[in-house]
């Protein structure tokens, strides 16, 4: 095992900082896209106050497509992570160290605000979307929803980054993206389906509305941390130290 | 061949239980995601009765994209069914044990229900929709209906788990979504296209209903023995035993 | 060069038995979805006369799944054409010998015939969407319209089929449904983009009428020969008989 | 390196040829699926006067799928630019010639053209969508949310042509549609999602309105140039000059 010094030392390579830059890359595609969709939808038809069917649809597909996009253009440098709650996920599995992890989650909620700048200056100042809740929903309900379905989609990301899975990695992105996509198609009215801390950071920092966060933040990293554990432990446990799916993101740089 | 008492006791070794996990897992991912659209489509549309178009569309795409991931991420360990009748089918076909098949089962409508009760809770006790046919249909051709798109379906799984197809393997998962999503959209209005006798006995349980249960069961059982037959034996029949696709399932555990 | 009673031979051998049937089971799932999502898209809105928006999205999506499955599942045995026009796209291109071919476009024919009938009897006998065009376009124009896809689409075949492609022949299957959807969503109020001739002749039988019925021969035929023309002779020539595309079809049988 | 005159022959070989060719074949293939899909749904609510909430679904999922395809089938002979954003992203980057980024230009102006003047045919002169922007956008605003989308789209073509991506180069075309797709979902009500100069070009001269059509020529070569800089300098510099990623498109002609 490295020190602590090391791990830091480790966490300020270049190739370190590449990864970073290409988390930073990855969520301001997702972000820009998701969010984009949404305002797109809320543009078209500004008689209606919140999302109808019709955007919950938009939203839906270009979720689906721009995170898979988003996964495929960084999987080679970073991993592909593009969300807090995977990196959350990877670090509770022993896959990516703590200094890492800091610094991943940044770059990603800074490609989120950004994201949602961009959106919000191209647009001429249109609110930015930002996540919440209907009325009759508790915020501990919601909670929940996001959690099983960042379990979902953080299962899937291991699974998509196993190397005991041979041929069927080719096509991880795909499936990733498509789990968010389905998600965010049965949960959008009720919490929108984000799955993801620092696209609901940032939507809330442009938003400006910090209503709900905890939902976005607490929900995800549980469900996050309980896919680690069921993957890496009980469905598909390592027989040995040589086949375990540590090479998803230990092998940062190319 | 192994004696009763061997292969129940194949049954129960760890490889097996972890299979069962997973059917139970993959499971629980889509029909969370395949009924939570149909009720996110409901609530946004409240004055609406039953499914409109929106919700067809939504459903059928949260269908494709969910059954994609949910075959790809217990393909490695369980052969990825998350179906009855896709076990029945492999029963069928002699590529898993009776045992086995029972416990698959077993695990998958377990999986239904807890995803059903899940939805039920988390939308805070909306309705949760149950396959269902028109007043003008009759059981027997809602069977019939049933029957002819789970023999699509499981025709396709048979062909996608099949080692003599070489690198096509690889996009196996993503097709056996897209057969489930394209006959949502031609039969929604009519039997709802389960193709799943998990999925409409999970939705039946927790939305206390269970009339025309039996079009669920007896049409895709039929589909799939007859999809398992004309495979084997008409269209790509085994060469030699060499070269059988019994693969697909036989290596349980990695 | 097989001599003319070789070829006829040939036509008839186990193998070939087995890529008619092949090709009879891919049409039929292909019609079946794309068809029946037609008849969906219609009951749910009883109202409207013809195709409206939602229709035309379903529709779309409902193609390029079912096509990428229709191609898939057939592939290893016959090619994966589940289209009269492919066939002769490739009997052009002398990828298929003509008595194959042939009996090949009967297996399609029926395929699609036995397809609608079954979605009229499951529908209680709702009648089945004929392909037709607006009053203000002429069967020329037509046409050409259905020709110009056409093209598209062998010439997409063409590609995905050639061996020179290496691993991205994996991907052929989705790529042949996905052209066939785009231009389904270009043409769908036109000529409702069916680009198969046997696609139209089957719901032309079933559903009673043969108006138009030229327009989807015609235009798909020139189309799909013109593509293979250009494909082999003009953007990807053979450099040498060793590494023509012929793999494509000539390995009937697995 | 190659002298001007050099160059110059490189360009007019039988090989450069082909690749011209099956750039004008691909662009064309996507601009009649996307144009004729926006073209297709504003034939069927001829009462709204611009793109709806479903005209966006549909171009977005036509531009997708038609970009995935129009990629596929050029990405041997030509490396599957269709855009002359892309070219000039690769000539930034030094991976294709002056010379023939030129004529890869013109190919794809003119496979634009053609495909728009066959929809005007085609629909009996139906008016062809022109991309334009809302009142209350900027030119340069409305170029700034090009340029940002059109380095998402270069950025994933150098992605997905990066030869140290190994298997994953397979799904790359897949993913160069679906991102386009998902910000065609972004920003359609904004300035329509061209990102292709070539696009908007022939749109342009068929529909005859040239208004704005600088904001699609200045932001998406900006964002191309920097897209190029950013991968190839800081996220995935060249370890050494083998294993740089000029494969992409220095291997014209199978």
């Amino acid at each position: 095992m490295a020190s602590l010094s090391d791990r830091f030392e480790h966490a300020l390579t270049p190739a370190a900082v590449r990864s970073y830059l290409a988390e930073f890359i990855s969520t301001f595609f997702f972000v820009f896209a998701a969010n984009g969709s949404a305002m797109s939808s809320r543009k078209m038809t500004p008689e209606s106050p919140m999302l109808d069917q019709f955007g919950l649809v938009a939203t839906a597909i270009a979720t689906a497509f721009a995170l898979s996009v988003a996964v495929y253009v960084a999987v080679n440098v970073s991993g592909g992570h593009v969300n807090p709650a995977v990196t959350f996920g990877m670090a509770v599995g022993g896959h990516i160290s703590i200094p890492l992890a800091i610094f991943y989650c940044m770059s990603q909620m800074l490609g989120s605000i950004i994201a949602c700048m961009v959106l919000k200056f191209m647009t001429v100042s249109q609110n930015v979307p930002v996540h919440g809740i209907p009325d009759e929903m508790t915020g501990f309900g919601a909670s929940i929803l996001e959690g099983v379905m960042t379990f979902a989609l953080v299962y899937t990301v291991y699974a998509a980054g196993d190397p005991r899975r041979g041929a069927f990695g080719t096509i991880g992105p795909l499936v990733i993206g498509f789990i968010a996509g389905a998600n965010v198609l049965a949960s959008g009215p009720f919490t929108g389906g984000s799955m993801n801390p620092a696209y609901s950071f940032g939507s809330g920092v442009v938003g400006g509305s910090f209503k709900n966060q905890a939902v976005y933040w607490i929900g995800p990293l549980i469900g996050a941390g309980v896919a680690s554990v069921v993957y890496d432990n009980l469905v598909f446990p390592a027989q040995s130290p040589e086949d375990s799916i540590r090479g998803i993101t230990d092998g940062i740089g190319v």
